[in-house]
């Protein structure tokens, strides 16, 4: 046993602020728009956060006294027409390790034009006690309103614009594409390009990132001219590959942000009267459905493993602090990323 | 307004076996086991259900009353990894209706050795009113029970061994088969062979009769070699399609009963070196978006639609009686059932 420095067991929200000396409604920007609020009285803010351990899990113990419980997942209603939607895996995850913890997961969709009336609406309902939180992005108000109304909350995807919180599950994308470079560069092909999102989205930027280290890693340097982006868009993805490819030439290879992406480029390849694999080797991520189908190389996200942590976190009583998880993904090799003799 | 047969607003399973002279043992058997009843007492109880109105639809009154309610669905913890599993997708369906029913959807994933424990279990934790079935099937044990104790519920399926039931709605796979042959004669196909799963599965036999029919109605007769089965495998199925093909030949086409079939049919097109479309028609079941990246023509289930009636059907004030509904699928035509001048 490790001698823990003693907190208050429920901090509260007015705790924090009498502590940092500022308004609850200071407290709450810093939750919810952190960049509204002055940088020393973000610091002492976050500060007082994490030395009071004001978290959603403090919260979270009533949920264990609980016979039977119900957290809220949010559902989104274009998202399983989106190629690769890993969140439709996720909820059925979510949903297969509920009973170890005698809870039940609540799907629910949200207006998008107004998200938070949903969790207030649900929360109103009784039916849950906590969320399970997905698709964490920038300006996200989730997890501030939550962490305001003291409501238990673990988030599969990191918090990103509240590095205080620890209460969350995600993957390495950026370790999954450098060991895609790896891959490719340990099976032959000459230059490793990037086919990404634009720039903006913190799970493309990081996956951009782990290919530039890949490459760096390999020895390799990037010309510059060895990456393109595309939104989530077949035509757009299959165009910009072809633009990639007229630079890099046979030899190379792409890897991409996501099989979606993938696939068009396949489609590149194939216009070009070129062999995905022999000739140009392509990577995608997810490794949906469509990748098995495409003999598509993929990295694959530990989703089952994702769903079991966040439940720990939220409830099992033998991890009294949350702290946060970063979970290694994998990488399926298949077809079109062996390199043969033309 | 029509003037309805008067009848008990609640009529129970005791009413039922007292209308029949019949134990109530003997009705749940009835809902439960019909195979083990003598055939004069099951048409004697089922006579006596239909003519009192003993409905899941009955005890759903009390649904409409509450201000919030939930109704559980079952997940397969496997389906998700199954392709062209669209449960994920109904399920998100039911979750975008849920707000207009001011209700929402409990995911729960049963112990396939005791899948009635869990419905028994949610039921007691008070957190569901009722329930969405999917995934029916022959000697299903879920209606019987949840009939038994007087649970709503509808069905996403027909409810097979329980014909006097009409809480379901479903998707007329026969017709879309059929549609698909008509398609694919009007394309310029000379034939058109079948891919299903092995005899036994009512949605797969269903399928089956929509090919069967569709042969007929184009004025073709099935030669009996033009027929081949195989399970929900790859490597299977497109061995089944290379006998297939091996008696079909060139200029025929294959209509397959879901779409991880008619990617093994796709295969051994392939395999053959012919081109899927120019050479040999392939169309799918299931639209997933594996036939969408492959630009496999497929027979689309209206998801949505589906979804929309199961709440209507559970609580919509505007039906007071439920009434059966089959809805008819649509063809997505893509790339594999264009038949061009080689």
């Amino acid at each position: 046993m490790t001698v823990r420095p003693m907190r208050s067991p429920r901090a509260t929200i007015v705790d924090v602020a009498d502590a940092a000396q500022v308004s609850r409604q200071t407290v709450s920007n810093v939750l919810n728009r952190p960049d509204k609020v002055a940088p020393a009285t973000l610091e002492r803010v976050q500060r007082e956060i994490l030395r009071l351990g004001f978290t959603p899990h403090a919260s979270a113990q009533q949920l264990r006294r609980k016979r039977s419980s119900a957290v809220g997942f949010e559902v989104n209603p274009l998202g399983h027409r989106r190629m690769g939607h890993i969140l439709d895996e996720f909820l059925v995850e979510l949903t297969v390790v509920a009973p170890r913890h005698a809870s039940h997961v609540v799907a629910f969709a949200p207006d998008p034009d107004d998200v938070i009336a949903a969790y207030r609406q649900i929360l109103a309902s009784g039916l849950v006690d906590g969320f399970v939180l997905a698709d964490t992005r920038h300006t996200d108000p989730r997890p501030g309103w939550l962490m305001e109304h003291e409501v238990p909350f673990v988030s599969f995807g990191r918090l990103w614009d509240l590095p205080e919180l620890q209460c969350w599950v995600d993957v390495d994308g950026r370790a999954g594409v450098r060991a895609a470079v790896a891959h490719l560069v340990e099976a032959g092909y000459e230059q490793v390009g990037f086919l990404g999102w634009p720039a903006g989205s913190p799970v493309g930027d990081d996956r951009r990132a782990g290919w530039a280290e890949g490459l760096h890693e390999a020895g390799l340097t990037s010309p510059g001219s060895d990456e393109e982006s595309s939104n989530q868009d077949l035509d757009e993805a299959t165009a910009a590959a072809e633009r990639l490819l007229g630079r890099l030439g046979q030899g190379a290879a792409i890897v991409c942000a996501s099989d979606l992406l993938a696939l068009g480029a396949l489609r590149a390849v194939r216009n070009l009267d070129l062999e995905p694999g022999r000739d140009v080797g392509v990577v995608g991520f997810d490794d949906t459905e469509v990748a098995a189908a495409m003999q598509l190389s993929s990295v694959r996200q530990p989703v089952a493993e994702a769903a079991r942590v966040a439940w720990d976190m939220l409830l099992a009583p033998t991890s009294p602090e949350p702290q946060a998880q970063l979970l290694t993904p994998t990488l399926t090799v298949r077809r079109t990323s062996i390199r043969r003799a033309p």
